[in-house]
């Protein structure tokens, strides 16, 4: 197949920052890109060959846009299935699979199919809502403490939350969930695979998710993981084989636990480039939007190997700010050696929106990991006063 | 000046593939641009805020795109300098300013202007037009063999001619041009300097083209160059002298010629981003075209180290191809570790046209260098049969 500067046509559901980061990568290859998301705001408005508005979630209007293009892919999970079987049914090539989508879409179903498949993960019982889950309390079956998770919708800790007791359980809303056993664990690891349509497979190194000690938050993502030989070579067998599982094309974002005694555990997954991968467009030979668009055009995957350790930090919204951005001290991070800013284009901050990102590389790791705090330390994401 | 994510607007006066590369920054800055171009299939069509088709040589046109933006820069030298010369007088900053592309558009007053500021150049007389030249030569004021150089839009090796005997004179265009010592030289070198706007001011390594043994074209830019530091160093100081002779502003390109004793001698500057700077978006840690960014914005500039060794090859249209192109073996290529094509988006190959390039990385230069040959034997830039 002749995608360059060629008359194929790659449709992208999701318009965010993902979909922006991987039209760098369309441009650079001059693959024509169609765009569809809800919102005439979205950061990848530019840099496609066309944009459109629409719900993600409507059949006719992905339906529709599916019959424009040659193939299909996503940057949000969230979108109509029944069009995705659909056109998949009349044809059309759409990576991830819908069926992969149904899975990851239900955190019930995505447990489910990890225990079927013989994949380690932290036990769980699915509940329709929450008198299901008062009442296997009130059996005993369930018990303090654990994980509550919403079974469809959650990102970014929302539809997450930690009970302790049956206080805990007051303001949750009465939606289908799961409870996992709360399992202690000493780091949150993630691994990025490719797997293309033809099978071949790169695993990305592991990185780790470093948290604020005392606000629960993921602070800094560091490749590669400060972890053993050991630990690092089973969270990429059990990445691996994840994705096998799934019969995954394209990316597929495993995040894992490393416990206490060195277990790895499958927390979830992302079927598309991630944020722990961010780092990958200044540290890796081959950043993860092209290894993406790699494995769903079945072109040979890139090197996944990295050139220099990379560190990312988040940019999100500042408490008590809401308006027109203004990125203070961002001259200050941008005089550092090694220091790159991604602002995604959303002109309006609100507290935690995610606005950009960071990226620190540097051939010492641990000199990447001061100028990294240094980074979180200066640049504040607040409105223009 | 609040550049992310504002009401700023950054205009580009070309939109060939160096604007294009420049897009990649501006959206990941989230930097508004206006792009004018003179073709509606320009590269830049797409990935800026606005794209205005027009003429680049049109006072009026350029004139009245200056006053859209806040800021004004340009990817190729042959733009209207009445229309600069009258936005710079009426405020906006244009970066390079018009005098020094006023400068820079005549190769005769490129030429006085390095030997008035005490640069290293090859001796040279400039002519009104090719009767002048002929009278010299009767004169014996200029001796065969010489540099035919026509004065004005002279690109790429077109109005470049050796001349070694009167017949060589024959089909050359009676214009204003120069004629230059023939100098023998070991390499030809280029180095970048970015240079902002408060006087910061920073080197790339020396580049070195190298050549292709009987087909007197640049085959690869290797990046290090493979001399000796005491030359690298005195490029270097070369390659500044010239910057800050010019007080430039942004990008400026020097190409040099290494002689036989190890001289360092100037013979042309590109005060953009350059084909001979490509090789940075994969092996440096700032990308040429980030720094030219940040050069004309003010911000700090970053690092123009290398993670990794990088080469260069440039992907020209084939001979006997015209029409619909297509890029033979770009699969191959693109299964080798660290190769990473870039297709500049024009649909139409034409024999020796610019349709793209391809950079290597590798931790080890000679392997990049014998991956570089590969890559160079293998893709074929044709038509659609």
């Amino acid at each position: 197949m002749n995608y360059f500067s060629s008359d194929f046509k790659l449709g992208i559901l999701g318009g965010g920052q993902l979909g922006k980061m991987l039209l760098t990568d369309t441009r650079k290859f001059d693959i024509q890109t169609l765009v569809l998301d809800p919102s005439g705001e979205a950061p990848s408005r530019f840099g496609s060959n066309a944009f459109y508005k629409g719900s993600l979630m409507d059949f006719d209007t992905v339906y529709q846009f599916g019959k424009m293009v040659n193939l299909l892919t996503i940057e949000i999970e969230n979108v109509n299935l029944d069009a995705l079987d659909k056109l998949e049914e009349e044809g059309l090539p759409v990576y991830p699979s819908p069926k992969t989508l149904r899975l990851i879409q239900n955190k019930g179903r995505q447990k489910d199919f990890y225990v079927a498949n013989g994949i380690p993960t932290s036990p769980h019982l699915r509940f329709v809502g929450l008198n299901e889950l008062r009442n296997s309390l009130e059996k005993d079956e369930l018990e303090f403490p654990f994980v509550w998770k919403s079974a469809q919708f959650g990102y970014d800790g929302n539809g997450v939350k930690i009970c302790r007791s049956a206080l805990d359980l007051v303001k949750l809303p009465d939606v289908e969930c799961i409870a996992e056993t709360l399992v202690p664990f000493k780091n949150e690891l993630a691994v990025i695979v490719a797997r293309s349509a033809s099978g071949e497979v790169k695993t990305y190194p592991v990185v780790e998710m470093e948290f604020h000690p005392e606000a629960n938050q993921v602070e800094y993502v560091i490749c590669p993981a400060r972890i053993s030989e050991a630990v690092a070579q089973k969270a990429q067998e059990v990445a691996l084989k994840v994705s096998e599982a799934f019969n995954h094309v394209g990316l597929l974002a495993v995040e894992m636990f490393q416990t206490e005694d060195d277990q790895i555990l499958v927390n979830e997954v992302a079927p598309r480039p991630h944020n722990s991968g961010h780092y990958s467009i200044e540290a890796s030979y081959t950043s993860q939007f092209e290894n993406h668009l790699r494995a769903i055009l079945s072109l040979p995957l890139g090197s996944t190997e990295s050139k220099v350790a990379g560190i990312m930090v988040n940019l999100v919204g500042e408490e008590g700010h809401e308006g027109q951005v203004f990125y203070e001290n961002i001259d200050k991070i941008m005089a550092i050696d090694g220091v790159t800013p991604h602002i995604y284009g959303k002109r309006e901050t609100r507290p935690f929106r995610k606005m950009g990102h960071v990226t620190i590389v540097n051939e010492d790791m641990s000199l990447a990991r001061k100028i990294a705090e240094e980074v979180k330390n200066s640049i504040r994401v607040i409105s223009v006063q």
